[in-house]
């Protein structure tokens, strides 16, 4: 039996499409054996060729790998309007117009696939998808950016933040332009992603809090490894005080946490669920064959008829405020008195101290607590009061801790 | 719109069973409001209770949670050949009957779904099938006994074999009968059942070749955490010399290797191949509610019409003689020769060596080796001679060494 082929218009044929189109022909005979339909591109579309109405009228799916938002916005839904399914690697989409994609999704009831949006070959949309929608998910911490985590691993082994990015533009991992990885917003528009599949409720890239880790100082990670610790921008989502809070920032790890050992271009994603404890994931996070790897499996998955379209969302309050612990650093004047006016005004924010060590450095001395849980609105007070100490000679810096076994 | 329930019959209502309907009872809402059916118990079958024809007489979809070979086996058979979807946790079943099953499943068109059978709530089955048919696997190596990685992560912190392997059965990770576990069985019927669906080949059981963690001796450990090594009881499945390999054994591996670092009770599964590098997957390997999850997640893949049934086995040779690095254990007598004598005989059997350490300790001395790559039967049959000198005074130790990064 020879069943007809499975067409695929493919749009955008750069890095990631070429990759894609590679790797189909040398999966096609194996996925054919498993799902007795060959997968064939049958139209593409770039900047220089093929028309839209044509490809999308000879295929069975469409695979968008423009990236951006016009016009693969109105491809896609042009694309599921016209009851064609979707594979799509578009995280600025996602994060900035999902609901709108979903909502066309169920009304024309195709499937929306995007594994190689959020963390590149590691298959955390579909685990997410399918295998954790039999128990409720309390808490997703993910590293969801590999140019970050490059940086932070050449950090810890003593670069400067500065020679680690020249490092990553170097091999590869980090644009000419690397603002939108360093500041934190590509972390925050995969972690949007995540929240509304974990949690079912939209989350907007604008609702994502973040910071990056461009203000990170080679002795934070000199501190980390004397402890034992990993520092790692991280991206939380989680259930808090009956909503939702999804955000990305430097965190402190303690080191038998799952992702404190993520090194690399790696990307790793842990899931917390009462019925599982916890479940990580982790691979190569970026690197044009895994994205195209990740964007072929979402084609079998589609051909095997196993995605659904996305539910209709809940909708949870988002929570902006949450509680932390922090390290505190700063560096202060050594002489007397200054430890004491510096805990007076925390304790008058209800910032209560779980540990301090201070260093003599001559004329100077560091300073580095690590508070209990406080209101991150309480700490920033708190700081910004600290900072206007004449003994304090350079900004302070707070960064949070997951605690547990911390110190 | 309110769509009939979906039915499931449940075979068996112990430990899992118990906690799967529980989980189902909590997640019946959730799993209702995305899939649109209300899946629902009706029917059970126990020793003391229940009728397996009624129970499959109405039921949509069957869960197996008996254990062992029969009348599982038959249970099974008979819900496919009813045309009954069917769930199953039971490794020994799978990894003795597989094929049996699968056909059976192809020949009625239902689906067989199993990911409770080998790492509890790490979706490893789910992974290996869907996201990874759009990419060529290598390898797998994987930590999928919960047991033995418990008791080596507790010699590893200083404890006996013994000390260790009492603390496990006291917290409830080892039976009073451990030795499906500490004899590596458990984790070669796992690795049979992982290595038939990433390579499509059948295993049997019988075929995976295996040993235990009972011979380890607490300087085997010490050796490894003075080298910063993890030293874990590693299963393998991979491609070697045309066909396939697959095996369970103690293993060291790098620190930086991602199953170094899996401690305690968990689970964790590498899997390695070309266009994604390497993939990582951890989390709790056992517990009831772990696999009650797991099984839910089975469910619901069958709900959304997920799953297909297995394909037909493509057959590789097994390979049974595969080379690897050994690091090797001399207690010797410590006197002139030794060494130039056991470096000669590796040397007549084509070992060579890496590197070599000689303590002495009075009379006598302990002599440890890293080997380069060399087939296991050479390495045995030259241990096999060393262990004959004289000044040999305890049986010698070989354990395979995975050597990126080693030494």
């Amino acid at each position: 039996m020879s069943a007809e082929p499975f067409a695929i218009g493919l749009l955008g044929h750069g890095t990631v499409g070429k990759a894609f189109d590679e790797l189909l022909e040398e999966r096609a005979d194996e996925i054919e054996r498993f799902n007795g339909r060959r997968p064939v591109i049958n139209g593409v579309l770039t900047r220089d060729r093929g028309r839209f109405d044509e490809v999308l009228a000879g295929a069975d799916l469409l695979v968008e790998l423009i990236g951006g938002l016009e016009p693969a916005r109105e491809y896609l839904l042009r694309a599921m309007r016209a009851g064609k399914d979707v594979v799509t690697a578009n995280k600025q989409l996602l994060s900035q117009h999902g609901e709108e994609l979903f909502e066309t999704a169920r009304a024309h009831n195709v499937r929306l696939r995007f594994e190689a949006a959020v963390a590149g070959a590691v298959p955390v949309v579909r685990v997410l998808e399918e295998s954790l929608s039999a128990t409720p998910i309390e808490r997703i911490h993910g590293i969801v950016n590999g140019t970050t985590n490059f940086i932070l691993t050449a950090m810890a082994r003593g670069s400067t933040y500065q020679e680690a990015l020249v490092e990553a533009q170097r091999v590869g991992y980090a644009e000419a332009d690397p603002s939108d990885d360093v500041s934190g917003r590509d972390a925050a528009a995969k972690m949007a992603i995540l929240a509304r599949l974990a949690f079912g409720s939209p989350v907007h890239l604008d609702d994502v809090r973040y910071e990056g880790i461009e203000h990170l100082h080679a002795d934070d990670l000199e501190y980390a490894r004397e402890l034992g610790l990993g520092l790692k921008l991280i991206g939380t989502a989680e259930r808090r005080q009956g909503g939702l809070s999804v955000r990305v920032h430097p965190t402190f790890l303690y080191g038998g946490h799952p992702l404190a050992t993520i090194s690399g271009a790696f990307n790793a994603v842990t899931v917390e669920s009462n019925a599982i404890t916890e479940l990580t994931l982790s691979g190569p996070g970026a690197g044009g064959r895994q994205t195209a790897s990740a964007v072929l499996g979402d084609v079998v998955s589609v051909m095997t008829g196993g995605a659904r379209p996305p539910a209709p969302p809940l909708a949870l309050d988002l929570i902006e405020d949450v509680d932390s612990a922090f390290y505190l650093h700063l560096d202060v004047a050594d002489r007397p008195g200054v430890l004491a006016a510096v805990t007076k005004v925390l304790g008058e924010r209800d910032v209560s101290i779980k540990s301090v060590v201070q260093h003599g450095m001559g004329e100077r001395a560091r300073l580095v607590m690590v508070t209990h849980q406080v209101l991150e609105s309480r700490m920033r007070t708190a700081v910004a009061e600290v900072a206007e100490f004449d003994f304090v000679r350079s900004p302070p810096r707070a960064i949070r801790v997951i605690e547990e076994e911390f110190l």
